[in-house]
C-alpha cells in the first residue's frame, strides 16, 4: 500500500483543525480515477467547515478545486483518457445517470447537495492524490498551453459567479447588480458581462475589491457604507430596478436588498449559503403580485462544463489568474487557511502545491491584479 | 349625459362597503371602448378590498371580470372591431408597448401591478358599463355557442390558475401539489393536468373542495387536518419531494409547506396574495444550495391570453361553468357578496348580471359540479 | 456458455432477411445488464432495415422496444437494481456522462445517432436475453401493476411522438396539425393534447388511422385525399396556419406541406426519417423572413423518461395498450414481420414474446381501439 | 400643406430608378408621431429593392433605418414624449397588441414580415420627415451624450446581427461559426461575442472583411476561397462541427455550408434572404435524426429592444460607429447608392443626411475601422 500526504479535518481539534496526515494512496475500481494534484485551493466554504458551521465527518480531506495529472485509470476509462494527462475536476461530480442528473439537477445528484462529493462527502483535493468518482462524466483535460494557475478557479469559483449569472436568465442589454465583490460575486460581475448585460452594478464595502470589480466588468459601483444601494440602484434605472440582482455573500441583508433592487419581472439569483432563517418582507415581492423569481445556485459541474469553462480562458475571453493572489507549498496549510481566511494583504485566493517544499512560499503578497479579457 | 348604474365601494360606510349609484355612461377616447356589461362576477380580491386589506380609492367601481357586448368603439378599432359584438376582456389590461410589455412582463404593464386597472385603478365591471383601456390590446371576441357563463372565469380564475402552472415549468410526467383548492388552486391543478403533469396532488380542508379537486385533476388529494402534506407528499415521490408546488392561498403555513415539499432543483410557484413577513427556513431552501426556483406570477391578460383560453373551452379541453354555482342580478350585490364572503351554500363562484331584475336570482343554490373535459 | 435464441438480419439472404438462430447468452461486465426479454415489438425502422433502406452489418440482432426482466447485473449496479427485477429499457441507450449528454443532446451519445444502439450498433431485443449498455443510466422499473403490453409503446413510439409535440414547443391554447397518422403520429397527436393544445387537426390519407386520431386527441381530422391539407388548416385556423406542424412520415410531400401549414413565428417539428434532397421552397420559408424553426427530434431516451411516462400510464393519464393489436411468439417473427410490414388486418403494432411457442399468435386479428384516457 | 424633400423608388424609372421628390410632409393622427430625420442609411434590402427584387410600390419613399428629432405628437403621446426630443425608431415597427405581438413573433406584426413597414408597405426614412405608427410602442429615446453615427446602425443591422446569435441560442462557451462578413454577419458576429461564445469563427471571401471579423470578436476567420469552411471548422472543433452557425447572406451555398458546419444537436441560424428553392440534403441533417433547429429571424423591434441596444452603445460594451465609413448628403443619394452597392472603396456603410447641402460629402474614403469595445 502505497502512501500519500493529505490534509484532514479533525473536527476536535480545536483551532488548529486541520492536520497533515498520512494516508493509503487511493486505487481506482471500474469507471474511477486517480489523479496526482498539482494545484489546489481554499474555498469560503472550507473555513465555514474548518469553523465548525459546515458539518463534515472527522478526518474527512477537504478541499474540491483539483488541478491535476491523471495518476491510475480504473475499468473503462481508456483509450478517452490516458495516464499523464492534464485535467481538472469540478467541484461538484455528477454521475450524469440519475434522477437529478436526467432532470437537469446535476450539482443535486443523487440527492440533496448530492454532487458535491469532494471534502464533503468523500475525501478532497487537499491532498497528494485524489480519487475521482464517476470519471468518465469529471475528468477534463486541459487545454495544451494553459498553466496551473489559469484554471484552477475553474472547478468552483468561476463556475458558481458565472452559474449565477446564467440562473439569473441575463439577457442582452440588462441592468444588473451584484451584491458583493468577493471571488464569487467578481465571478458573477464577470459572467454578467459575459452574457450581454449593459449595466452592471457592483456592491461591496471594501474599496479595493470594487476596484478589480471594475476590471471584471462593473460599469458602477456602490460602497454601500458611502450610500444606500437600493436608492442608488432604482437611481441608476429610471426608479425601476435591475432586470437582475445577484445575492454572493449569503445573508439577510443582501438577500433583502439584492430583493428590493429587483424590478417588476425582475430576478434574483442567489448564491449564498445562508444561515438562519431568511424574512421576505411582503411589499419587497409586492405582496406576491410582482411576476418575480428568486432562484438558487450550487456550482454547476461535470466535464463539459469545465471544458467550456477552460474554453473561455484558452481563447483569452476571461483571465482569472490575477485573483491566485498567493501560492503556498501544501505543507503550509495552516500559513495558508490563516491568511486565506482572515482575508489579509490583499488576498483573494491562495494556490497550493502538494508537491512544493514545506517552506515554501512562491509569491509573498499580492500581485496587482489585471484582467486582460474580462468580456 | 348617459346615466348607468355601478357598484362603488365606499370605504367609510362601514360593513355595508358596497353602494349601488348612477355614474355617467362612459364615452371612449382614441383607442378606448366601451362595453355593456352582461355577465361578471366576484373575485377573492374585491373581498380584501371590501374588508379594507387592499386599499383603494373611495368611489371606485370594483369588478375585474367582464363579459359583455361592444356598446362603442373610439377611433382605430374598426374594422377589426364591431358595435354588438360579444367579448370578455381580462382582469389584467396590458397596453402592449411599455417597457414591461415588451419585457413579457405585461402584467406589470406600466409598472408594478400596473396592468390591474378594473376596480384596482380605474372604474371596474361591476356597472353597465365599462370603459377598455388599450381596447385593440384587450378586446377578446367571444367563439360563437359559448355562453357568458363558460367564459366567465376566463378572464381571472383560469388564466391566473393556469399562470402558476406554467410558471412553474409543469412538464410531462411531473408531480405537482397545489396548496389549497379554492378556484384560483382548482384552475391550477387543471393547469397542470393541461401541462402534462402525471402525478398530481390537492391539497385543502373542505373536503368537498377536495372531491372537485378530483375532476379537475387530482390524482390524490390531501386534507391537511388529517395529515401532514409535506409528509405524505415525500411519500408519494419517493422521499424526494414533487417536482413543482403551487401555493394558491397567500399564508405563511402554505407557503412554507409549498417549499418544502419540492425536490432539489424543483419549483414553487406562487399565486397567494401575502401579507407580513414571509419566512423562508434556510433548511427548506437547503441553505441556497438545493437549485431551487420560487416564483410568483399575477394574473397573464391580453386579448390573445384570452383568446387562447376560450379556445381551450370551445375545443371542449375544460369546462369551467360548474365552479359558477349561484347566479345574482348586479343590484343583488349585497346578498351576492355576502354569501360569495362567507363561503355558504357550497359557492365556488357567483355570476353577476347587470340587466336582471334586482330580485332575481336564478339559481337558489350550488349546481352539481361536474367537470366534463378537464383535460 | 449458455445459449439464447436470437432474430438476426441476414443482408444477403433474399426476401426472408431475418433469421432465427442460436447465440452465445451475453454477460454483463462493469456497468452493464443483462434482461431477458418478455415482451418486444416491431418498429417501422426495422422494415426500413429489413428492406435494406438502412444499412447495419450482416448478422446484428434486431429490435429497440425492450420489456424483460433482470437476469444479471454487472458491477456497480446494486443495490439500485436486482435480478428479478421487471425493466423497460429506452430504444436510445444514452451514457449520460459524454460531451452530447452533458450537452442535453442525449440522443446523439458519442456521436450522430450514437444514443441508438440496440438492434443498429449493437445487438437488440429481438431475443431471448439483452445487454444493456450504461445500465445504471437506461434501467427503468416497471411500476407495480402494469403489464407488458402497457409499457412496450414507451422506448420509443410514445417517447417519440411526445417528443415531436415537446420539441415543437407546444403550449396551451396552440393549434397543431400532425401530418401522419400511424403509431408515430398518433402519439404526435396524443402528446399535443398532453401539452395544453387547443385545436389538433390530424390529417391522413387511411380513414381508419383518422377514427383513432379522434380517440388520440385530434378535434379535427383531414384525408388529404379529400382535400388540400395546407388549404384546409388555413380555413381552421383563420387564414394565419397553425402555431405547430409535426411531420410523421419523412416525404417530401408532408414536409412541404408541414411547412406550407405553419404561421409566421410557427415551428415545425420534424419526426420523419427522410432520403434524398428535401426542398424547402424559399416562398414556404418567407425568402427567410418568417422568423419559423424547423426542429427535428431523434427518440428520448435513459431511464428518467422512461420512468415519467410509464408513471403517465400508471396515473392513468395514457393507455397506449389499444395500439398493440396482434401478438405473436418470437418465434413467428416471419408471419408477424409480414403482417406489420405490409399494414395487414388493422395492424398497429405487433407484441413479441420470445418465451411463447412458435405457432401460438395470441390474437387472431385486430381489437377494437379504445384509448381510455388519452389525456 | 407644408412640403418635404423624399427619396422615391420609381419602378418604372430604369437604372436611375431613385427620384429626389417633393412630398406633402406627413401629419399625425392619434397615436402617431412625426420626427425630422438627421440620419438614415442604405441597406442591402434597399439594393434589392432597387434592382427590382423585392417587389415594392412605385412612388414609395424607400429607406427604414431612421434617427431623428420628434417634430409633432398624435394624440396620447405626451406626457411620454416631447417634441424636440432625439430617437431612433426600429426598422420593424410592431403594434405591441396584435396576435403575433402577444405571441412574441413581433416582427411578423399583423401577418407574414408585417412589422416590416418603413420603405416596404408605407414611406420610410429616405426623407426630411418620416410618419411613426404605433409610436408609444417605437419611439425609443436616444441616450445623452451619443451622436447619430453611433446610433445610426441599431435600428437594423446591429438589432439583424445579434438577433441571429440570440436566436441560435448561444451560449457560454460555444462555438460558433459566422457565413460571411457583411455589416449583418459583423454584427452577428459581435453577438455571439456578446452573448459568450468561446471560439469564433468568420467566413468570408474578402480578406479586409476577415480582418474587420476579429475586431468583431472573431477569434478564426476563414477564407472559404482559400479552403472548405466546413472540413475546416470540423477539425477546430475536435471533429464535431460548432454548436451554431448562423447564415449571413441568403445563398445555397451558405446555408448548406452552415447546415454541415453543425454538430447533432446544433443550431443553423439564418438571417440571409432567399430565392428559389432551398435544398436540404437529408445526410447534412443526419436524414431527420439529428436533434438539429433550424431557425430564421427578421430584425427585432420595438422601442424596447432599441432601447437596450443604445444601452450598450451608451455603456460602451460596443461601437458601431466604425462601420459607417462614408457619409453623404441625401440629395446626393445616387452617388452614395452606387458606391454602396457596389462596394467601392471599401464601404461598409453610408450615413445620409436630409439636411446637408447636396454636392457635400463628408468623409472622401473610408475611415481606418476601429471596434473599441466590441466585448
Amino acid at each position: 500500500m502505497e502512501i500519500m500526504k493529505a490534509v484532514a479535518f479533525r473536527g476536535q481539534a480545536g483551532p488548529g483543525r486541520l492536520a497533515i496526515e498520512e494516508r493509503p494512496k487511493p486505487t481506482p475500481r471500474a469507471g474511477q480515477a486517480v489523479i496526482r494534484i498539482t494545484t489546489t485551493t481554499i474555498c469560503g466554504t472550507d473555513v465555514h467547515i474548518v469553523k465548525g458551521e459546515y458539518p463534515v465527518r472527522d478526518g474527512l480531506v477537504l478541499g474540491h478545486e483539483p488541478v491535476g495529472v491523471i495518476d491510475q485509470l480504473g475499468e473503462g476509462l481508456e483509450p478517452e483518457y490516458h495516464v499523464g494527462q492534464r485535467v481538472i475536476v469540478g467541484a461538484i461530480t455528477p454521475c450524469g445517470q440519475c434522477f437529478y442528473c436526467f432532470n437537469g439537477a446535476h450539482s443535486q445528484c443523487g440527492g440533496p447537495l448530492g454532487g458535491w462529493r469532494f471534502g464533503n462527502t468523500i475525501d478532497g483535493a487537499w491532498a497528494e492524490y485524489l480519487l475521482v468518482p464517476d470519471a468518465r462524466a469529471n475528468l477534463a483535460p486541459i487545454p495544451e498551453g494553459l498553466t496551473d494557475e489559469q484554471v484552477v478557479l475553474v472547478p468552483d469559483i468561476f463556475s458558481t459567479g458565472l452559474g449565477g449569472a446564467e440562473s439569473g436568465g441575463v439577457k442582452i442589454g440588462d441592468a444588473v447588480a451584484i451584491f458583493a465583490q468577493g471571488p464569487i460575486g467578481l465571478c458573477a460581475t464577470l459572467g454578467a458581462r459575459l452574457l450581454g448585460a449593459a449595466l452592471i452594478i457592483g456592491i461591496d464595502a471594501v474599496s479595493e475589491r470594487l476596484e478589480v470589480s471594475k476590471r471584471f466588468g462593473a460599469n458602477v459601483v456602490i460602497n454601500y457604507r458611502d450610500q444606500d444601494p437600493v436608492a442608488a440602484i432604482k437611481r441608476l434605472t429610471g426608479g425601476r430596478g435591475v432586470d437582475v440582482a445577484i445575492e454572493a455573500l449569503g445573508r439577510q441583508e443582501t438577500f433583502e436588498n439584492a430583493l428590493r433592487s429587483i424590478r417588476p419581472g425582475g430576478t434574483l439569483s442567489s448564491l449564498g449559503v445562508y444561515s438562519g432563517k431568511l424574512a421576505v418582507p411582503y411589499e419587497a415581492i409586492y405582496a406576491g403580485l410582482g411576476d418575480q423569481r428568486i432562484v438558487t445556485t450550487l456550482c454547476p459541474g461535470g466535464k463539459e462544463r469545465m471544458r467550456r469553462l477552460m474554453e473561455m480562458v484558452a481563447q483569452q475571453r476571461v483571465d482569472l489568474s490575477p485573483l491566485v493572489t498567493h501560492q503556498f507549498a501544501l505543507d503550509s496549510i495552516d500559513e495558508a487557511f490563516d491568511l486565506f481566511s482572515h482575508q489579509r494583504d490583499g488576498v483573494m485566493k491562495v494556490a497550493l502545491h502538494p508537491a512544493l517544499p514545506p517552506a515554501r512560499q512562491l509569491t509573498a503578497g499580492a500581485r496587482e491584479l489585471e484582467v486582460g479579457s474580462p468580456a
